[in-house]
C-alpha cells in the first residue's frame, strides 16, 4: 500500500517570500481542504479538465506519477481513469505564485478525459460576438465528435454533474 | 455605469442534459459563490493564472470584454490590470462539461499578469525526477527573468499572498 502518512512530500508555509520565491513546494489548500489542478495534454498543450486535490490525492499523484483527485460529487478519492482505463500519466507539475493552484501536464492514456465522452471537458465556447443581444449567452461546440462512447465506458455509474 | 442587475447574461440550470449538451450558458458557482477561470495567453497558448469570478465579475467580463475577477484576498471586485494597467482583453471563453469552470483566452495588454513580476503566475515546476528522495518536494524556475518590476508597478499595495 502506498504510504501517505505525514510527513508529506510538501513543506509547511512559513513566509510570503518562501512561498513566492523559494524552492520549497508548500501548497495552500482552500477552506474545504482542496487545491485546484488544471490538467493539460502534453501532446497539444490543450486544457483537458480542472480537478481538485486534497492532501491524499496530491501525495498519491506525486508518489505514483498518475493523476489522483478528490471527487467533490462522490466525496471520495478518485484515481483518474479507475473506471474507464483512461489514466493520466503526469509528466510535469507547475506551481503558481502563492502555491494555491497547480498545472498537471499529462500524457493521456486513452482517447479522452471527459465523462460526457469528449477529449477535453472544455468542448464548448460562449458566442461572444452575439452578446449582449442574445442574452442569456449561447454556447457553440468546439469539439464536434465524441472521442469515445461514454455510455458504455461508464456503464452503471452515476453522472457526476450536479445542478 | 454598466448594468449588472438581473436578468443576468446566463441561464438557470434546469437539467443535466441542458447543462452538458445544451447551448445555454448556465454556469454553476460554488458554495462561496465563485467560478474558477483559467486564463490563457492567445499568443502562445500558455496558462497565465487561475482566478475566481462571482456573478458580478462574470457579467462585467461578458459585457466589457475585459477580465474581471473576485479577489479572495481583498474580498473585492477586481478589474484585472486596474493598478498595473496590464489588462486582459477577452478573445474567447470556453466552458466545461458541467459548467463549473471556464477558460478565458486573453490578449495580454502589458508585459505580464503575475503580481510577483513574472509573465505567468506559473513560473516554477516541481522537480519530479528527484522525488521521493528529496522530500519535501523542490521547485525549479521555468521563468528565469521577471517581465516587469513588481515593486514599482504595485507600489503601496498590499501583497495578495496569504499563508
Amino acid at each position: 500500500m502506498t504510504d501517505t502518512s505525514p510527513p508529506y512530500l510538501f513543506a509547511a508555509r512559513q513566509s510570503v517570500e518562501q512561498v513566492e520565491l523559494g524552492n520549497d513546494f508548500a501548497p495552500r489548500f482552500d477552506a474545504a481542504g482542496l487545491l485546484p489542478a488544471v490538467v493539460t495534454n502534453i501532446e497539444d498543450n490543450s486544457i483537458l479538465m480542472l480537478g481538485y486535490m486534497n492532501t491524499e490525492a496530491l501525495e498519491l499523484t506525486l508518489r505514483t506519477g498518475h493523476a489522483h483527485f478528490w471527487s467533490r460529487s462522490r466525496e471520495a478519492l478518485w484515481h483518474k481513469g479507475e473506471h474507464s482505463g483512461f489514466t493520466q500519466t503526469v509528466e510535469r507539475i507547475l506551481v503558481d505564485d502563492d502555491q494555491d493552484a497547480i498545472i498537471l501536464v499529462v500524457r493521456l492514456d486513452g482517447p479522452g478525459s471527459c465523462h460526457v465522452g469528449f477529449r477535453s471537458c472544455f468542448y464548448r465556447e460562449i458566442d461572444l460576438a452575439a452578446l449582449p443581444a442574445s442574452a442569456p449567452a449561447r454556447l457553440t461546440r468546439t469539439e464536434h465528435e465524441c472521442a469515445f462512447d461514454a455510455e458504455s465506458v461508464y456503464d452503471g455509474l452515476p453522472n457526476p454533474t450536479s445542478l
